[in-house]
């Protein structure tokens, strides 16, 4: 079967049509093209096909808007991707309910595959809001792609932290259309973004931000990802349907504990008494998540650290120390080893315990 | 074999002698008392018995120390509990390495086998005391036992917070003997809870609070207990000995979660990612606990509950509600729905979130 990019993002733009139909569109019809030919007296037999599908797909056809959507993605910059060919995420393919088509402002590369989701509420605590940025940085340095959703509160400090990095990279997928970045705030920082990473939406280019939009949105931030990490959730935070997402998806599922007085940590709290991995460092995640795990053995191999910065790791051993001390053991200037150890620690391969530093265990 | 308490304290004043080489001595010389009689040579044949053991124990039998320890203890209102008696906790009797005596100030009565440990760092923060407090006194007040160890920070607080409710029951199991009691300052307290539940110790009446007790110490605090809570723990905190100890012990290991910006919480947070259960309200602690969900449900059952609080239960529903608006709902005056609303708080029947109550569902 001939993928045809027209046809699918007519489909797509109904807003009513999603892989399931489609499949069932292609096995009545031979392709999608032919299904956007038919009468929709014929496109009522397709068994979850009623009179609003029916005549909203008949309707995409006569319109011709799928043409012009694709001649305006193009002269904005966008990719549209379409399912079943080769640029399409292989990590969407295998969903029950992959998007027929994804927008992409910026670029999707081979090693966005390795992504790990930060998730968490939009009413987020200073806690909460300091931890993201901490584990987007964290996560970054290393290499993972840091994937989130662009909204207000935890998604924008992961999204900031990751890009706070030399080369970090992140994605954000959006409940409204690429060219229709919300929350307006957040506009400059996805253009940032999308020079390092990417606006990933299956919504059309100028979709607004409807709040249906966000429960399937998250699908894909999870369906991108080998693992989702929740920052914080409240109990009923959207952040736990992304969390459901994750489950039936086959991916890990990590929660960052707080304080019991937090209402905003009783959904991590929960998830974590349901079997989330409690992850208090991004060493947490990456050991659990082979093939990231390999990404942070081969990231700590002599190869990848500097001879400056194997010798502060070989003086740190398996002890807490302060800089000041790495410093005089080492014969080396105080200053030289906080900027290798602040270097090391952005990197995940140590953690300041306060003044302390101490090297990460290798998975 | 008749139990003969004078033997057994002796052979416990030699502070070398523990259920093991009791058991050994009493199966090569027929009893304690014999044992207590023979030459050193005879004695010296007996594994694990040699130059040292074998004085000290032919000392103690020339001293006459125990007879004089015994009238001390009756004089001070101590009773000492022999292993292998009726008034022995059957809780402690079945551990690999029970005490052979048990000093008790005040009384352990049987409803205190339904006990649950709070233990914690001494160096707790503002966040560890606030806890140990609450849930020293939410289980307390549903009828739980509150085990702990007389120590500063959050031992103290979860000792108080029992103490605060109307007939909180609790124990505190002492590193020291039970007229030694350490520290100094929590000698007010000491006696206040001897009303109210116990001092317990194994070691001699006026045994200084060695640093080598501790370790020791803390098999008894989860022995009493069905289940322990560590509230907050450093990475080589003593409540990650007891955490071991109920773990081998077959007791249930339950962890408070806090802020991974505190290095207080790290001994929890190692504790949940080992497999405790991550607890934020007692009644996460009792739903796992058979012996002690029963007493929540009895507690919770229609006869337990006034018919006033009933109403206040009643009108809560399922939602998280401020007393304004139930009381508006049930038309009852707002500052008696409040005090109901304490009061099953206290209780662990409804949690309080900020201004909002909601029923506890039950286990």
């Amino acid at each position: 079967m001939e993928v045809d990019l027209e046809s699918l993002v007519a489909l797509n733009l109904t807003g009513l049509v999603g892989a399931a139909l489609h499949r069932r569109l292609c096995e009545r019809f031979g392709s999608a093209r032919s299904a956007l030919r038919a009468p929709r007296s014929e496109l009522k037999r397709v068994p979850g096909i009623g009179d609003l599908t029916s005549s909203a797909i008949v309707e995409q056809s006569r319109s011709g808007a799928a043409a012009i959507e694709i001649e305006e993605a193009a002269s904005e910059g966008v990719s549209i991707l379409a399912y079943g060919t080769p640029g399409y995420p292989a990590s969407l393919s295998t969903l029950h309910d992959p998007p027929l088509v994804l927008y992409v402002r910026g670029a999707l590369e081979e090693r966005d595959l390795l992504g790990v989701a930060l998730v968490g509420s939009r009413q987020a605590t200073p806690y909460g809001l300091r931890q993201a940025a901490r584990f987007g940085g964290e996560l970054a340095g290393v290499g993972v792609t840091v994937v989130s959703g662009l909204a207000r509160g935890i998604d924008t400090e992961a999204h900031r932290g990751a890009l706070g990095t030399p080369e970090g990279r992140t994605l954000a997928v959006l409940g409204s259309g690429v060219a229709a970045v919300y929350p307006p705030e957040n506009r400059g920082l996805a253009r940032r973004l999308a020079e390092r990473g990417a606006l990933v939406s299956e919504f059309p280019l100028r979709a607004a931000p409807s709040p249906g939009n966000f429960p399937r949105r998250n699908r894909i931030i999870s369906g991108l990802s080998l693992g989702i990490l929740v920052i914080e959730a409240g109990e009923k935070s959207g952040a736990l349907i992304t969390a459901d997402w994750a489950m039936e998806q086959g991916r890990e599922v990590f929660a960052l504990p707080g304080s019991v007085e937090s209402p905003m940590s009783r959904g991590t709290h929960l998830l974590i008494r349901q079997g989330a991995k409690l992850a208090e460092t991004a060493a947490d995640v990456l050991e659990e998540l082979p093939a990231l795990a390999s990404i942070l053995r081969g990231v700590s191999s002599p190869a990848a650290v500097s001879p400056l910065e194997r010798t502060v790791l070989r003086e740190l051993g398996g002890k807490a120390r302060t800089a000041e001390s790495v410093a005089a053991a080492s014969r080396l200037p105080e200053v030289t080893v906080s900027a290798a150890l602040d270097r090391l620690a952005a990197r995940g391969l140590v953690v300041c315990e306060g003044p302390l530093f101490r090297a990460v265990p290798l998975a």
